[in-house]
Parts: C-alpha cells; sequence; structure tokens
C-alpha cells in the first residue's frame, strides 16, 4: 500500500455554507407517536456518566475541533459530531423523505415464538421496509440533505456490498446531488445487483481501484488483478473529494452524527412496543459492524436506563469473522487503512486486519463507532461473536416462521437472540432489530443451503 | 404439443374436506380503518349490472358446477369461486399472516407530483412491501390456508418470472404445506433470484419442461434446448397434481376467488385516501396482465361507482407486446396453452398466442381475469397499451423522485398514470397500483439504462 503515500491528507478547500451550518436543537419533543416519524434525533451523549472519549486529530494528537471538522462536513454535520445536546431537530425535509417508509414496522413475531418454543414476546424492528432495504438511508438522507444546503455539487463515498453506496446514491437523488461510488472490485464483479441500483438513482458507480484516482491507478499497475479492499475504495474516494471543489465525502457509520441520524429506529420502537402495552423491552439485540444500527436501535432504550429505572439488557451481535468487540482492543486507532481519518478511541482488530470474505460484508470493519464502544465499555452493551453458519440457520427459520427474508448482516442479531432464549424460560420482551432485508443475497443462502457457503 | 395428449385431463382424486368447504360471509364488515387490515374481502358479483359470464366445461359446454369446481379446488375456494356474496369474511389466520406486511402504504408522492409539474394529487398503493415484493401473497396466503385445511400436503404451480411461486412458497411455509413449482427454463436459468428465494422458503423448483413428468420427458425428448413455454410449465404442474393424491394445483391470477382475495387493496386504499381528506379518487390506474392485481385495487372503487354516486375512472395499463384488452377478442378460451382448463369469457389474443420475451414477465399473459374482462366490456374500466420503454424509463423517474424501485410490471402503470397527467390541467386525485417492487429486475434496469433493452 505504499502506493498510498502520494494521497495528500490535507483538508478539502473551504465551501460555502448557505444555511448548512445551521441545526435546531429541542431539549423536550412532543410524546413520540407510533404512527409518526420522530420530530428529534436523539444523542447518547448528552446522558452517559462519562462523555465519549474525544476525535483526535492524528498531527497533533489534539482533540479534533469544530473548525477542523468543518473543513471535512458542512457545518451542521460537524456541529451533530461533536454535540452534547439531549435532542435535534429533524429538518422537515429530511423527515419529509422519512416519510417514504417509516415510522418502520415493528412486528410481533408469533410464529417465530411457537416454532422456538419459548415464553419470551419477540418483536421485530423492520429497517428491510426502507427504498434500499437497509437502515442506511436514515442517515444518507440526512447527510445528503446539509450537503446540498452547504452548496456541495457532489458527494464521494465508497462501499463493500452496496449497502451504504445504494443509501448514498438514493439520498442523492432525493436532494438533487451527485453521488461517485468506488465499490470493491471483488464485490463490484460478483454483485452487480447493488451496483445496478446505485446507477438506477443516477449515481456513478466505479469498480476500486480504479483508473481515476492516482491512488487507484498506482495500485493497478502494482497488481492489475486486486480484487480491491474497503480500504482502498475509501483512499479513493477521499483523493476525489479533497482534489475537486465543491466535492465532499460521505461515511456510513462509525462517526458520532451518523449514529445519531440513526435513532429514529429506537425512538420508534419504544414508543410501538407502548402502544402493543409493553412498558418496555427486557432484551435489545440487534447486529453491529460499524456501529451506526446497533446504536441507532439501543440509544433510546439506553437513556431509560441511564435516566429513569429500566433495566434493559442490550446485546450486540458480531461476526466471530471480524469480532471488534469481543476480541480487539480499545484503543485510539484510525477508522481507515491507510490512516487518512482521524484517531478515534474504538474497539478495533487494527486498521490493516482484513477480515475473512464473509457474506456479511456490512460487518466486515475492523473497528467500531466510538459512541457504541464507549457503552460496551461501560458495560451497558454486552457484546457476543456469532458464527455465519448459525447466522444463516437463523435467516432461514425467520424465512420460513415470518416470511421475512432478513439481510446476512441482520442473521447475526436473529442467532445472537436464539441463543439468549435458548438459555432463559421467563416471560420477557426481546426486540431483534433488523437491519434490512436479504433479497439482493439471496445467492448467499442458496449456498448455505446447497452446503456450499465456503 | 402433441405430446402433451398423453396428459388425462380428468378431475384429481378427492380429498377429505375438513373444514375447508366452510367459508363465513357478512354483509356489514366494520367501517374500514386506515390502520387495520380488511376484515372482508370484497366481491363485485354482488354489485354487477349484470353476472360475469360463467366459465364453461370445456367436455359438455355446460357452466361449470360447484362440484366440479370441488374436484380442482377445496370447497372453499369452489365456493368462492362461484360466490355472489358481498362480503366474505376474511379467515383470522389468513388475516395474521396478512398482518407480516399489511395495511401496505399509500404514498402521497410529492417530489413525482413537483417533477411532473402536475395539479394533480398523486398517490401510490406500494404492493412492494410483502415479504416476496409483490401483491401475489394475497391470494397465494388464502389458498394455502384453505388447501391446508382440507388436508392437502402439497401445492403445485407453475410461475414465469418467479413472482407467484414465490408467493405460494412463502405461503406453503406459513401452513406447512409441501409446494413444487415448475419455473419456464428460460427464467430459471437467467434469473437465479427468485428460484432461490423459493427454495430458502423451502419450495422445490424445476426447470420447465422437467425430466419429473411425462409431459416434460417428452417434450425435452423433442427439443432438448427448449426455452420452455409458461404453457409447458402449466402442464407440467398440473400433471402432478392430478396423479398425486392429496396434491392440488393452484393459480396465480384470473380465477374470481383469486381476485376476490386482491380486493384488500383497494379497500385499503379507499380508508387511507379518506384519513388524508380524499373524498375518492378520480383516477385509478393499475398494471393487467391476469387482471388480478387492477381487479384487486379498482374493484373496490367500481363499488362506489356502481352503488353509490362516485365517478372514479378506471385504466388498466397492459404491454403493447401482450395486448389481450386493447386487440384481443372478448369470446370464450381457455386459460392455459395445452387446453386443460375450464373455458373463460375473456379478452384473448388466442391460447397458443406467444408474446415477445419483454422484461415484465408477469404481464405475459393471453388472455385476461373473466371479471376484469367483464368490467372492461361494461365500460367500467378504460384499458391502454403501455410500450415497454416508456413503462421503464416511468420507472426510473419514479426512483429518482421517490426512491422506490418499481417491478417492469408496475412500471406500466406509472407510464399510463403519466400520459392520463399530461393531457389534463385539473386538480384531482389519481392513485396509482405498484404491484411490486423491481429489486430483484434490476438487470432490466441496467439493459434499459446502458441502451440494450432487445
Amino acid at each position: 500500500m505504499k502506493s498510498l503515500d502520494n494521497v495528500t491528507p490535507t483538508l478539502p478547500v473551504s465551501l460555502p455554507q448557505a444555511g448548512g451550518g445551521v441545526y435546531r436543537t429541542g431539549s423536550s419533543p412532543a410524546r413520540p407517536d407510533a404512527a409518526a416519524v420522530p420530530t428529534h434525533w436523539y444523542n447518547i451523549a448528552a446522558d452517559l456518566p462519562e462523555p465519549i472519549p474525544p476525535h483526535l486529530n492524528p498531527a497533533t494528537g489534539d482533540p479534533v475541533t469544530a473548525a477542523e471538522l468543518e473543513n471535512l462536513f458542512p457545518a451542521a454535520l460537524a456541529a451533530q459530531e461533536l454535540s452534547t445536546d439531549r435532542f435535534i431537530l429533524i429538518p422537515e425535509p429530511i423527515r419529509d423523505v422519512y416519510k417514504t417508509w417509516r415510522v418502520t414496522p415493528l412486528l410481533r413475531a408469533s410464529r417465530l415464538e411457537r416454532a422456538l418454543n419459548t415464553r419470551a414476546r419477540i418483536y421485530l424492528k423492520y429497517e428491510g421496509a426502507s427504498p434500499v432495504g437497509s437502515h442506511k438511508p436514515n442517515s444518507a438522507v440526512a447527510q445528503a440533505y446539509y450537503n446540498q444546503k452547504a452548496g456541495v455539487d457532489k458527494l464521494t463515498t465508497e462501499t463493500g456490498a452496496g449497502q451504504w453506496g445504494s443509501a448514498l446514491a438514493f439520498a442523492g437523488a432525493m436532494f438533487d446531488l451527485n453521488v461517485e461510488v468506488w465499490q470493491v472490485r471483488a464485490s463490484y464483479e460478483s454483485k452487480p445487483y447493488r451496483r445496478y441500483l446505485m446507477e438506477l438513482y443516477g449515481g456513478r458507480v466505479h469498480s476500486s481501484p480504479s483508473s481515476q484516482t492516482a491512488t487507484g491507478r498506482a495500485i493497478l499497475s502494482d497488481d492489475p488483478n486486486t480484487p480491491g479492499s474497503l480500504g482502498m475504495a475509501v483512499s479513493e474516494a477521499v483523493e476525489v473529494a479533497l482534489a475537486e471543489p465543491r466535492v465532499r465525502y460521505a461515511l456510513g457509520s462509525v462517526l458520532n452524527h451518523v449514529v445519531l441520524h440513526q435513532s429514529v429506529i429506537g425512538q420508534e420502537a419504544i414508543a410501538q412496543l407502548r402502544e402493543q402495552g409493553e412498558a418496555t423491552a427486557d432484551v435489545v439485540i440487534g447486529c453491529a459492524g460499524g456501529g451506526s444500527n446497533l446504536a441507532g436501535l439501543s440509544f433510546p432504550f439506553l437513556r431509560e436506563v441511564l435516566t429513569a429505572d429500566a433495566s434493559t439488557r442490550v446485546i450486540a451481535a458480531e461476526p466471530s469473522a471480524c469480532p471488534s468487540l469481543t476480541r480487539g482492543e480499545y484503543r485510539y486507532d484510525h477508522g481507515d487503512f491507510s490512516g487518512l481519518t482521524p484517531l478515534m478511541k474504538m474497539h478495533t482488530l487494527g486498521n490493516d486486519f482484513v477480515p475473512d470474505s464473509i457474506h456479511a460484508g456490512g460487518l466486515r470493519y475492523h473497528g467500531m463507532a466510538p459512541a457504541l464502544s464507549h457503552v460496551v465499555n461501560l458495560g451497558l452493551v454486552e457484546p457476543v461473536a456469532i458464527h455465519q453458519d448459525a447466522a444463516f440457520h437463523a435467516g432461514v427459520l425467520l424465512a420460513r416462521t415470518e416470511g421475512l427474508v432478513p439481510a446476512p448482516e441482520s442473521t447475526h442479531a436473529l442467532a445472537a437472540a436464539f441463543a439468549y432464549l435458548d438459555r432463559t424460560s421467563r416471560e420477557e420482551t426481546v426486540v431483534i432489530g433488523l437491519s434490512g432485508h436479504g433479497q439482493l443475497d439471496l445467492p448467499a443462502y442458496h449456498s448455505i443451503l446447497s452446503g456450499c457457503s465456503r
């Protein structure tokens, strides 16, 4: 990877900030309505007993400032990244797009309960109902809105399996922004459907490494047959964002503002549970790759643990092939392979860790969101590592009982839930987060069912 | 096709009727609730000024009787096929499965309205939210329920693109029935995702023609390289259902009871419109292949035309490659290629018509549901033929404004709606039925966008 040395990790040119710097907070949103999209995002930073360790500028070792972040993100997102306000108003244009698919279903899984022979009441919070089939648009739409307000013309990003790239392409179409995506070559070639989806939304997709960037050309010159990696794709997308005016880079997980945007999931789930006559959840379980899905689902529940007398347990299901929470170190590390991002305090396997090629591409990340890492460190979230085979078998059971086809990522939450339920006979309330549907991952199910998963 | 001569079109062995013969009607269901799944199916036969012409026994030329139909279907479905009751109670086990994805969204398409520069208020009734991504499970779940109650062990069916086959496989999983599907070879080989979906639900899928049946073996012996056809696949599925005890054949469109089951779509849409402050729809537009989607959406609106003072216009969008309503004859014809089904009065291109291979596989049917054909003949529904290219371009516009990716079939309704809106400047209420999502049809969008649609 020394060919990446010629990418200068300086900050991009400054951009007009036409209203993009404004965000409104509010400490008391209306009581949540189970039939309505939340009016505010919830920020757990307001309720933590100890603050989330700050991101550090790798050059100085000092905490990253708002001014530095404003060179990377529109002012509103930079402010959200550092905010400790409890509630942040969701601008109406974002809420309006959310309404295309939100409120997402909270389904009582009675047929699954019978198949598991459990006394627990199982609820599925299903994010697969979004236009691109995952929770990713919750942040993509917000990021596209603030960037467009700030005068940005184009967003660049990387994508592995294509979930984040298609979410950003969708969001770009909603706010008239160009979106350019570097998709890891192995996935670009073997999983064309999500690329077609990005293109349908008007996104431009490159196989990474590409000949569009100095980084890509150098890598290809060293190894024309490289399958690519997420680290290389990040570097290409960042290089373009740094080089061109009115172009910015967008991230799909890990950062505090991404986690913030996902908080609509958990807020809705709490209101929907109450409508079903449940006081709260005893257990909340979700999959964790970069952490935005589980944080979005669980942090509103943790608010009740931190500020009221709730005792909700939260379980983070990660893949045994990429076990940052269960086997990583909790320390400062870069978010990308080549060290262009700020240092973040997180559970990490090291930024040069290359996980096995599992089907759940969305969980193949070496680190974990600093906010989620922090609450794991505080003992508020319990991590568990799940083997891919157990995950898929859980997904098959869900399909054959409730009919939903979960994404490979989401099947990890199911397997963790089944393992938990196997050890308890209590009549309790369990919420399982399903981060997306798996209809574009059917070849993976086919591999598992036909016994050739490797 | 003379190799099909050895399939004896006699009626299958009789089956135990354990409760399957019972269905309950009710003339006054509770006032529809926009947030609740309908409690009854609506049967337009009760409100028509002239009855739907009966199906005929091809051997005698006489109307098919309930007793004859009971040899093909469970008694409840046979009774529904002939019923003129206005409302038929939906059994709770069916309604319980419906609740997994119903009530389906009715979305106000404001961004699309702005893109079209129309004064009309456009609403999208979106059936793509079902587990298999189309409206088909509305009938598949009902058929699986009644067959299981009647002691059937296995259902056989054919499928072209795979929408109906995957709906029946899903429904079979919900009611513990085996499902065996003959999928047209061309589609089996080129569109593996829906086959994987059927298998995920536990369905067994054969490439048709197959070596499992005498029909298939004879066809393969004549022409080992045949791409197959829907007609051949029907014959294989019927042959197996006729030969084995406790096995029945299931149909995904055309018949009166299938149309009946789909009426949940339109009932929901009316209640949802009222919740939005709309008295009714001025125009309702849907795609029509076999007719069950458009009938399900429009018949509850036509009830208000027939029995109240509503003046809703209904437009049926069919593909110009298979224009049964706009260019077919209205006469008695068989529902299948080899003449095994009863004769039905319908708009037909002839049961030996082989349409071009368009992407909207669900619209490639030579005939049209007798109930829909009848209301077209009465002038209550206006048909229009849409070219595939116009349809896909409409689909791309929808994706880039509202974010939803419509099925190729559904794009025909969009194109018909856009053509209608182009000719009017009235402030009116237009409901467009989107029968399914197109996430498994992304290669078709890719072909269109890259200019190689043929």
